[in-house]
């Protein structure tokens, strides 16, 4: 399987080798960045696909042996004298308000796009192109966090990638102790909702009533683009002990899966819509594989609950349960929540207050709250809100320890996902 | 491997079920062809991904049970009443034209998009899906010969396959006498350059010394998108008999490999560049399995070559050898090929003629002959002509009997293409 | 997959290189016979795995080269001068007897084992090893019809084979038209109860409600061992007719397999019991794969009831039904069987002998029929005789059209089995 | 690949299962001693092949389960009671010394054969047979220890097994960080040479320029049978820092492969010679893969050497350099090594020592080193011994830190091997 890989790679590689005599000397003299910019020009004038090849190697290893300078200074120039050619889009412009029709906007159509969209796509004939480009991506998101006037270019990646990382063309893979170890390696690194400490915890997620899956890409062999675990329970679990204790169930005993972590794995992916996709496919496989699985929930983290919290009690907002200073101590207290005295004065207001979080504190009409709205978005209920769902430190510190089902009923799924997307409307259990 | 595409489709059939129930009922009412125009509505303004795998699934389902004539009047709707929307785009282009810049051509862009372009994209969701648009394409491309009109769809189909499509994304598989009956049987079936007759003949077109490749796509599993064959030999073969006979060659007596059949199995890509990329794969694939070989080269028909010759005969065109009367009656006999008095006469002007034919006969400043356009177009030269070098029915018909060998040199392969890219420039032999 | 196989196969051949060197030149003197004995005698007698190797591919090597003749005085030899040693085997029979024990007997059992043996063991070791010895089995049996006194040489390597042929050792595979086009090529060539006309023939038994499963064994890739073919469908069979033409049932209507066709491949491994295990899988696979299926059935040929009728009829047994001489004259006639007149005279009593045939004619207290013992001894039951199942023109000639159901019904296998081995009892079932 | 591996164990349990039902109530009774033993009288005595999968799982599961105890009773019962028919051999011997010839010679081998040979064999039916009767073994190897008359079944198994694990039938895998995280786990269990610390340490024994290949046996699926570890250097290495430090050589700097470490995974397999044909494929593999590496060697150990210096020492044995108190002394402190005068007082006599110890200490007339037997016995000569080698604890603990380098030169292996095997000559470099 890698050794086609590898081999296909160096096919490439001499594809490109051919190629490069031809690439002109010129375009290796002068600065980094000046090398950049011609090789960039050329790559989107020229229309050949075999020399093509060659370029587009050429840009990709450029771009890679560029400095953190280099590269801003880079994007800098992309932002500003690489975008859509604006003065030939004003004549098409005008051209098609003269004489509207399907040529005239067809024209315009072309115009616009921007000279970036045609360098990445071309990019994507280099061995490793499509690699590069997600890699490119993922360092343009860094620097856009600073100078927000480069997300034009992002606009141009977003739009290419979308495409090529359509739904249609992804695969899904279990993931098991039988994956070759360079995945799986992977995997524990991807891992950041519930950090996998070693080899032994990853091997203790794929015993026989766990499951793993994962999304991949054909271009991007052995890369997990996001990947999902999978708990086989009976009932809707409401602690994450359960996840991490009941390994040993029989398996007529299993009635639900609990989706207890997804992660995507390429920041250069960020944006590209694919966990809705990923839960949809693992629902369906489920329940071929397992037919006596009924029920499938996540089991999900309230992040950013806490902070939130806290910020709230200090502007004393009305139409929240009001913790006083005496709470506030509590929860800072190390070990409260195995003090019975504090649980019982803070269960109630603690509960509410999360449930008020992630069900009214809405930006542009959705929750502020990342995880609910990527659930409620794929359609899923808030079935129930547990009360010491997650006691580790971390668990504790980020949420109070709550942790959410989010339930998907694969009768309502749509409903759901269409009352909320056209009506902002969230689903919620009345358990 | 095939047991899992098929599993994956029931998966997918399984999502879009689940997402069924959603799909209103008003869709289902009234003609097929107003179904249909509902459907497609539908499926372009929902947002989201999984009831548009539903719906996504009963377009295609519904275009596949139309008729000749419901095609044709849903081709129709879709060229007049789904293409870009040119009010908003007018709006849209004054707007950038008042105030010109990166958000406003973005959105200039966006709205100059044409709603069939987001069907056909969306189209891709359902299982098959990308089967789905290449077979409509197929049948679009068959209207559109007799309603030229229909080619604004075609416009936006081109553009979409052109991205799914891109080389980065092909896999070179190499089709040998343990490839799946499955697949053999298309290879049988979509070869027409030299017609395979039966098992027996394919497999001897996939002995030791002989090589076939073909590209697949990850989305259009088992299903060979364009393959060439090669046979190894001696220098550059002039003639078929070579290619047909010489089959128990040494390894080592191997110094070249012709291509010697060239064959686009889906009609529905039509136009999407795979040929020239196929090629340089291949030569890139032989260099590494066997370093002795040195020269590539096809061995062409010269399709169409008779048919010309005599068109222009009537029209007595000065610059061409003369082919008189007592020409053209001896080349209406049966067998003339054998008979040494009518070659003596034949062969000089025919050759003649046939270089003047290959290399002058231009359109648009690229040669009339569709297979030397793709050989020079992929920085072939012109190496040498053939006298009988196909001399079955087909090929005294077609052409006289005469072959071409186009020659790819690695080194030369690109300074050949950019000139005739660049300045319609051929590369011919001193051969 | 082959790829592999090839590569494996040059890194024994380099192996063996490399031992070779030490080959003494003296075994390659003398005639080609006096070679052979030479290796052989050295072969048995080195005790080194590597110039064993080398050793063993000049044995399988040399074994290919000898003609007819050859090896028919290379059989001779072995037979004669390389069995056990029989004065060695007196001193230690003579040694047991005197102090009778494990050692003794260990000693006795080591030195009863002939040199042919060995020298079988040896030849495994070099590359195609396994295949070779199947090979030489096959010569071998051809000789021996002739000259039965090589018939110990077959003793040695039946007890070999049936080691290496183990059921635990070999690897079922489903034959479908995804299997690479050299297995079924050799499909096409081993069937030989109803012949597979071409590619088309063959496509047709692989269809939706058809099943083929072949045995293979690890040390011969890509050899089908033996093979049998299966049509599901809705209640038992009576006639090949249903099997060839009924192939488009709904599955769910299905609820019966027949076992239709038989074969085995190898004529190396006659005698090597494959055929019982063979369809024990089988049925265990069905089983599982769908559920919905209850009966499992042969549709056997009454190999050779024509010819057994026709000279039983000659010496007039009494307890048969008789056939007069209008009878056998009907029999002469073609088309009989499309003639109603000669049907009602001819039906019962050719019924009746048949069953006479199958049931009563026995040798050595089993069915002379070699297909009844086949069946009976698998612990299949006879389930029904049918008149006209096959009315092809080898169906008519063989057994009158007579076709028979041997049932294997999972409870009763093993009690049938049990009785016909213990007391040669025949499972008759009362239909 | 696992798949199909578990679901074939299904179909045999089912065909298991459905012979099952025919098995005697009679066997189930008694002790477990009682019905084990009834189990195997049934199983050798049986005749047909399906009630025979039922017995040997039977057979297969009771045995897992008898304790300690049971087990050793069962060996007794095996040894004393179900071995060879003493009395029927001693009748077939006496047949054949009145009569000796090839009939009467088959009786007789036929008749030496042990109950428990037929037992073990028939065993293999079972589902998992083959790893039953490898952990059968594992088990009997244990007990013979205090036992030796157990070895009488040892004998049979050993038969048995050497026949299954013929080299023909063995698989060569590479085991790289693309293989399955299911067998990386068994490498670093079974890895007792140089401890394999942990993943990461794993890992860094699979990089580019180091090798690791192992044996599997197809009815043993993803059990590793013998592994190698390889390191490719430049010159034959003297230490084990070379293996664990230079990892990042350019692959044109390699002329060398190391087998730095061998180790056999199945303590059921002890004695079956597996190690010599190891490293012959995998000289023959690296030859194929790289063709500059030219000489290949191991970086043994010298297991054992410390200890017998020590006893010798105390004998005062007159050929060897003589170790006084001095020396003992010295060689008892900790870190002796990073003491130069230490060094320079022990080097000399140490490394003569050694010498002694490998070349001139033997048994029977082979070296009483076992891992010295190994190499020599597989044609590999004495290259060098490398003072400083491992200096770990137990490197310095077991061996004083000594290796040695056993050269593999392909040219000499075979004549190496013969003189060790014919003459009992070691090979020995000059260097």
């Amino acid at each position: 399987m890698k050794g086609i890989g590898r081999f296909a790679k160096n096919i490439f590689n001499s594809i490109a080798d051919a190629g490069e005599n031809f690439i002109d000397d010129t375009l290796r003299r002068g600065t980094p960045l000046q090398r950049m910019e011609n090789l960039c020009r050329d790559i989107v004038s020229h229309k050949g696909v075999a020399s093509g090849m060659a370029l587009a190697r050429e840009v990709v290893n450029h771009y890679r042996e560029l400095d953190t300078n280099e590269k801003l200074d880079f994007f800098h120039w992309l932002a500003d004298d690489f975008g859509p050619n604006i003065e030939a889009a004003e004549k098409s412009a005008k051209d098609f308000l003269e004489n509207p029709g399907e040529q005239a906007i067809k024209n315009l159509r072309k115009i616009t796009k921007s000279r970036r969209y045609e360098l990445f796509n071309r990019m994507n004939m280099a061995p490793d192109g499509t690699e590069a480009v997600v890699e490119l991506r993922k360092d343009l998101l860094q620097y856009i966090k600073k100078k927000p006037a480069l997300g034009v270019i992002d606009t141009d990646l977003k739009e290419l990638l979308k495409g090529w990382f359509n739904p249609g063309f992804l695969e899904l893979r279990r993931i098991d102790w039988e994956t070759e170890a360079s995945i799986l390696e992977k995997i524990i690194r991807y891992e950041t909702v519930h950090n996998i400490a070693n080899w032994h915890d990853l091997k203790m997620r794929l015993v026989e009533n766990r499951r793993c899956f994962a999304f991949f890409h054909p271009a991007l062999e052995d890369e997990p683009l996001i990947f999902v675990e999978v708990a086989l329970t009976r009932g809707i679990a409401a602690s994450m002990d359960i996840v991490f204790e009941e390994r040993e169930m029989e398996p007529d005993r299993f009635n639900t899966a609990i989706f207890y972590s997804i992660n995507n794995c390429q920041q250069g992916l960020a944006g590209i819509p694919l966990g809705n996709f990923l839960i949809k496919r693992v629902v369906a496989e489920i329940e071929q594989e397992i037919p006596s699985i009924r029920k499938f929930s996540s089991l999900s983290p309230v992040t950013g609950f806490s902070k939130w919290l806290i910020s709230q009690t200090k502007q004393k907002k009305p139409d929240l349960p009001e913790l006083d200073k005496m709470m506030l101590m509590l929860l800072n207290k190390k070990d409260w929540h195995t003090d019975t005295r504090a649980i019982s004065k803070l269960k109630k207001p603690l509960m509410q207050a999360c449930a008020h979080y992630l069900v009214r504190e809405k930006e542009r009409e959705r929750p502020i709250n990342g995880v609910a709205r990527f659930h409620f978005g794929n359609g899923a209920e808030l079935y129930r809100i547990n009360w010491m769902g997650n006691t580790t430190p971390h668990g504790l510190q980020d949420s109070f320890g709550i942790m959410v089902n989010y339930r998907y009923d694969p009768k309502d799924i749509e409903s759901n996902h269409e009352k909320y997307i056209g009506e902002g409307k969230l689903a919620i259990s009345k358990s």
